[in-house]
């Protein structure tokens, strides 16, 4: 798709350049023929070409105002850590992040209105965030104006994309597992079809692939990603299997596990090791013992989301380049007092 | 103190109000002499008019924007819900909320930045939200626009401010105690200098006098207002004291209780009733067995603080008008599964 240019406009109407911008920004004072003006807003919308556009084009300044498009800022810690990242990154820089919180609901219709609001205040760039690691197709003006995706993959679109290192991640927390000497290792998944989901089971099973631990299915369960759903499924596996240790999808899942373990008279760690994903504070700190973690690099996606644009803008592009992939940022273990070596 | 406008402007500099506006709006294609320009620009800052309140003075329109300044967005789950009750009621009206998440500090000077940032943005309004109800001083800037505080009140501005009724909160939880038959009732409470430890404390007292309950300072104890410090202080009030139930300054204290009392083996409802304050869903819902606590009104002080902005736009003001003192909105009780009556 090539991008439509004032001077396209200019040329449809027969006009100049300065008079497009005259008229589509309704500049006081300039005195155009009406029969002009028809014939210049015909060009310009025949082209897709709309007034903010025109003051973007025309202005030598860039606005320095950066959008974050951000769905679920009100129902889950994340959003807090990629916004401050973000944040800190653009004042580092001088700019100014505004955040709109998308509306309910996820599809690309409903997240254009709120793509439109930012461009209309002639944000220069904008970051648009999701709150769990997945594909999602994307509003159609999002192709308007520089972006880069955070937390998420499109199939065709041509953004830059940060993700986390899913894989990577759950290979620390179940290589940690076998470093204290654990082998029978059970792992309480998500049943959502998400990258995350699927990624950590990858690095569940190339652990033990590297240590020569014959997968055990008995070993692996999966259900919704919230305590109660956990709680059941961790007393299933912890009476009918008996490991020694629990790599479980995310911190919510351990908390269950944990009361799962009281209830069985299991001590953690000295009977059990848990590890749990996401490290989100509230649980993870405040468990007893503290939970063992990964991290999710969200501050960090936040950063380089920010510090990507600016790379563009500073090419001189108004539109996101070519993709290259996401990039896949690592996700660090947490340690606290949640494993011990098994009993002999 | 009386606001200044563009006529003060064009008066002292001896020019029109149209020509203080092309001079300070850099309005292109318009001839003004450099020395009137110079006269302008003087007269302009020697009254401390900038060029966005004469573009905001001359616009016909208004911008439909309006901003939210919030602290802490990245460390507290309550920011969500202010987000979220502001934007709802923002989209209702066609408005856009534009966020600006402050930056680190909360001194006044640190967010004169963040404040200006959105005057820049030619915001209608500015909502500016803490985020745990506190007395604040205000940066000198927010003077010029019309605003609203959120689970803030300040001693000297001209500002309608919303918190939440924490001494009705407090009273609900401990009435629901004394109704299901608890008459030696312990509190732990935070030991910051904050309208929630003081109101709590009376909504608690409020109570025991109602019933003719004696209050016992025994009974009553104070420390950091997280699980660790709470579960300490617990486990000293439980076996010093042994109450049939404890009302906790917040869900994170009640986490801790919830520990303590499990370690001396008393179960809860049944051994122990437990009341918390927050509503911070990931512990209260998820604690075993779930926490009856007392919500925060966080969604509607964020929707009230919207409606209030629109109606001082609506009355032609662009200041915010005399204060009225703080509007409170109740915390209702939430019921879940940690209150039974006392063992007779």
């Amino acid at each position: 798709m090539k991008s439509v240019g004032i001077r396209d406009v200019a040329k449809l109407a027969g006009v100049s350049v300065t008079t497009v911008s005259h008229v589509l920004n309704e500049t006081p004072h300039t005195r155009v023929a009406e029969e002009t003006r028809n014939r210049v807003r015909e060009a310009a919308q025949s082209l897709g070409y709309g007034p903010n556009r025109v003051a973007q084009a025309l202005r030598t300044r860039r606005s320095g105002l950066v959008g974050l498009l951000s769905e679920e800022i009100a129902t889950t810690p994340h959003a807090g850590r990629i916004i401050l990242g973000a944040q800190e990154a653009a004042r580092a820089h001088g700019l100014t992040l505004v955040i709109v919180s998308a509306e309910r609901g996820s599809s690309a219709e409903a997240h254009q209105a709120d793509v439109q609001a930012l461009i209309d205040r002639q944000v220069d760039a904008i970051l648009y965030a999701t709150m769990y690691h997945r594909k999602i197709s994307l509003p159609a003006n999002l192709h308007e104006i520089p972006a880069v995706l955070i937390d998420a993959t499109d199939d065709d679109g041509p953004f830059p994309s940060v993700v986390p290192d899913e894989v990577g991640g759950a290979v620390a927390a179940v290589r940690h597992l076998v470093e204290a000497g654990h082998r029978r290792i059970a792992f309480l998944n998500n049943n959502d079809d998400v990258p995350a989901t699927h990624g950590r089971l990858a690095g569940y099973r190339q652990v033990l692939d590297e240590h020569g631990i014959a997968y055990d299915e008995k070993l692996v369960a999966e259900s919704i990603s919230e305590p109660a759903e956990a709680y059941e499924l961790a007393k299933e596996i912890l009476a009918r299997s008996e490991p020694t240790a629990l790599f479980c999808y995310n911190d919510r899942m351990a908390m269950g596990a944990y009361r799962a373990a009281r209830e069985l008279g299991l001590k953690i760690p000295e009977d059990l090791s848990v590890v749990g994903f996401d490290n989100q504070e509230i649980i993870a700190a405040n468990l007893f013992p503290g939970l063992t973690t990964v991290a999710l690099p969200h501050y960090e996606m936040g950063a380089w989301a920010l510090e990507t644009v600016l790379k563009i803008l500073a090419e001189g592009n108004d539109r996101s380049p070519a993709p290259v992939g996401p990039v896949v940022l690592p996700c660090p273990l947490v340690l606290r007092d949640s494993v011990a070596p098994p009993r002999p």
